[in-house]
């Protein structure tokens, strides 16, 4: 089959037909962070440190088969290999948009499932501290509604970064998402979004553990649960609310986690119950929008308006604020509730090259101050 | 040199006289494995879990210059690196086929040689516990008396799974095979082949070992010699058997390992001599074949007969049975002896894409029994 | 954007206009060392084996986008991955030729900025114990007086191999070249390039290390200096001189360390100097020569006469000879002082892949002697 290559946010080949689409690419993510925190914290938990690091130096080779089958082979080359997508998918099973099959995505949450390439700030916010990230599983979605509204389910099993699940507990969890996209004006970008997610999870060895940094990969983890014993279960439940006009985006998620421990004889064990949420605001100051994909309910796709200039790059700029909270009533921490401010520019060179700067603040217990400053160099290829 | 692109197998590039050929690809194995085992084998060996893994997440650069020389650059990215084909090959030196160069597979066996994204079932069988597989050398190839008549023989070092001999003890091995591939009949497929090989080995620093799960890569490694000391040669000796006839193909392979100890004052050590043989059979039971490549005296090529419609999968269907033996007379283990009956199905998406399922039942010295069920996702891009 | 693809040292495409150039590939260095010393060396060192490694496995996407900014992003799949280039370009900047950003060659030395695939001998030369190589900066790049003079400069934070800087210590190098190249003569390819380059560098935690094989990979580091503690800061100076008539290409380059220690209470330190040199020659017997590239002021591109033709390697032979020296006042090793003769031949299949073998002799304080034999097979893709 005759393939056409040619250039759209990485190398692609398509056959005459459109039948066949090939993809060859990755992403380098470079990081540098300048980091600053109260004294007090420095004994509490340890020095803080500025830090450069290689972020995400993704390879991925994905393509479309006959139309009938699509399939993402994406491995971070870090340190430690990871893998991010692995997965085939079928195009046309009746009465479905799609079944997956592989290492993906659960279909939890909108910023969760917003791509790191397309998402405003350089992380994404407390509340990805449950997010399940990818696993090993079967997902089918479907449509409905002169595609307004979308549904996504699926069970998945528990595997490592590397797909793997060899210590073999076989432990799974039921995943599903709703989401209710509403363009209501075309041409002023007027879209709605509502979503709901559940999870419902049993974790490996009945060990379960929550934790995060303020936003700074790099960071410190200051609020973290350790390592829960005895978990029975834990289930999740998240909420999304989108809007975009013209060039603005408004976005706000609630999870919660409830953990309900194994009886012991006798006691009632009690349930830990904890919660995070975060509202933004992104806005492009010249040239440029974000779009809402009906097709996987994401508010994801950066369109740059302005046209592709010779020896010009792109220089859209984009400004967003996000606040951010997380309370963990178990944390063994001497926190367990932390707030995080996140101002954030972004210099686009294209929609996939960007120089990005974030700066945040954070409250710990409404009383310890921690910052961060930094910036990433992203071309995506 | 201007380059077209095309789909085949994976995306390909060549010039227009032909001279140029390249290849940017990959393959995904994906598993999971049910498994299986009689009580008395929990406290032998250890419990047996379920398990989940990426069998093989390669990617592979080759290519043809000037129509002069190949190469192939292949690499496994899985938590610890491994090389596959890491090669250069002349194709014009005369008076020979080939002459490879670098890190490749030596010239021992028929299922050995065949890549495992046609073998017919998820694992090699186990005579693969006596397999070279790949080491750095060199190999040269030859056919006569048209074409029916294959040479291969080579001489290797023996490196690791990075190609790398870093202790350095300089051990070598001389492996040939001799391969007659006749085609008695080309439009019903009907094809014989017979094949012949030996190598001789000094394994580095007098140490050898053999073993094997029984065809599942993450089960346990039943069969095993453990580290057998002060050894000064191993030979082995494959005999190969083959022959298609349309849909229905028929292979069996015997392997003979002859291991020699030092000797040791005054007395005479014993040699120790291990076996092990399959013998199947694989049936496509819609739209397709197995056709033998006389080239490389392999029954590799899978063939989908039915013409590709858009939105369609291939959808042919391939049945395999296999009985599979392995003697180990010095083995450490409470075991010597295994057999497996394995039984396989396999869709067809595309003649590189596929999904498997295998059941395998394992006699344990003909008394304990094991069993495992796995499937595998198998995309090659 | 509709791209076309070529085959130009590896898989390349290109936009009608040429605003857009992507490349994907990688190369291979496939090593294999016979190594002797005397026996003296054995005992004060270790005994020395004959090794056989992947010296490069690297895989590299390229691009230019728009005209108006590149990336390059190369990964070598070692057992532990390293980052090589991993970078954006600015190709617009008001005033410069070129501003870089990432993980790039900080500007030092002639041999040290050419390419592994096109320096005439299998490794750099013993200058190269003290080459920065690369580290996570931005760096200046312009050129003057038609095009003769070429100014770098740059910023570093010192990183790892994986381009991170986790321990955090937040040192950097200043690091700049001045390089002349003057084409005396177009047709007789006469061109004479003279270059100098000054670091000044505060190496993390006050530690700073000096070692060096004998120009052979898996040799033994005979020189080195130990980690030298509380170093203050660290000063480099290099000369470079390099001149070209037609097929013979003559090199020479002089590097001096300058260490300086912290001060103690009451007590003068002294400094440590350090220095090293190499001069070399490179002739082609057929149908090659060495091009100076303005650009970069390098004298790295390799062009092969000959024309191409069908199923026939270039063939071009390349002979070269180089003397290094580096003398090391503060090795905590038995030897200070280690000299090298090196002889290479090189046979060239097309201008990206040959065969190489290095003769290196080698004395150790004019006393002592070791030899190595090298081979090495290269695949540009």
């Amino acid at each position: 089959v005759p393939l056409e290559a040619y250039w759209d946010e990485g190398l692609k080949f398509r056959s005459e037909d459109g039948l066949h689409v090939l993809g060859v690419g990755g992403r380098l993510h470079y990081d540098i962070a300048f980091l600053n925190q109260e004294e007090v914290l420095d004994s509490l938990f340890e020095e803080i440190t500025d830090k450069a690091e290689v972020r995400r130096a993704r390879i991925s080779f994905e393509g479309v088969y006959n139309g009938v089958f699509a399939y993402e082979f994406e491995v971070d080359l870090q340190e430690t290999l990871e893998y991010a997508d692995m997965y085939i998918a079928f195009l046309r099973v009746p009465y479905l948009d799609l079944l997956m099959l592989g290492h993906l995505r659960e279909p939890f949450g909108l910023e969760e499932n917003t791509s790191s390439n397309e998402i405003p700030f350089m992380e994404r916010s407390l509340t990805s501290a449950f997010g399940p990230s990818r696993n090993l599983g079967i997902m089918l979605q479907k449509h409905f509604w002169q595609n307004r509204v979308g549904v996504y389910t699926g069970v998945f099993r528990l595997v490592d970064d590397l797909g793997a699940d060899l210590e073999g507990e076989g432990n799974h969890a039921f995943t599903s998402r709703v989401a209710f996209g509403y363009v209501l004006d075309t041409t002023a970008n007027r879209v709605l979004h509502l979503g709901l997610a559940g999870s419902t999870r049993q974790p490996k060895g009945g060990l379960y553990e929550v934790e995060i940094e303020n936003e700074t990969n790099t960071s410190i983890r200051y609020i973290r649960t350790g390592k829960l014993e005895e978990v029975d279960r834990v289930k999740l439940i998240g909420g999304e609310v989108g809007y975009t006009q013209e060039a603005l985006t408004l976005q706000a998620e609630y999870v919660s986690a409830f953990v309900k421990f194994e009886e012991e004889a006798g006691l009632a064990k009690r349930h830990g119950r904890y919660e995070s949420y975060y509202i933004m605001a992104s806005y492009f100051l010249s040239g440029g929008l974000r779009k809402y994909d009906t097709d996987s309910n994401e508010l994801s796709d950066i369109v740059l308006t302005q046209k592709r200039q010779p020896f010009r790059v792109n220089g859209a700029w984009e400004v967003g604020v996000r606040y951010s909270y997380i309370n963990l009533i178990d944390s063994v921490q001497p926190f367990r509730q932390m707030q995080d401010l996140t101002l954030g520019v972004n210099w686009y060179l294209s929609s996939s090259a960007r120089l990005m700067m974030n700066y945040v603040f954070t409250k710990l217990q409404q009383e310890y101050n921690a910052q961060s400053l930094q910036f990433r160099i992203q071309v995506v290829f």
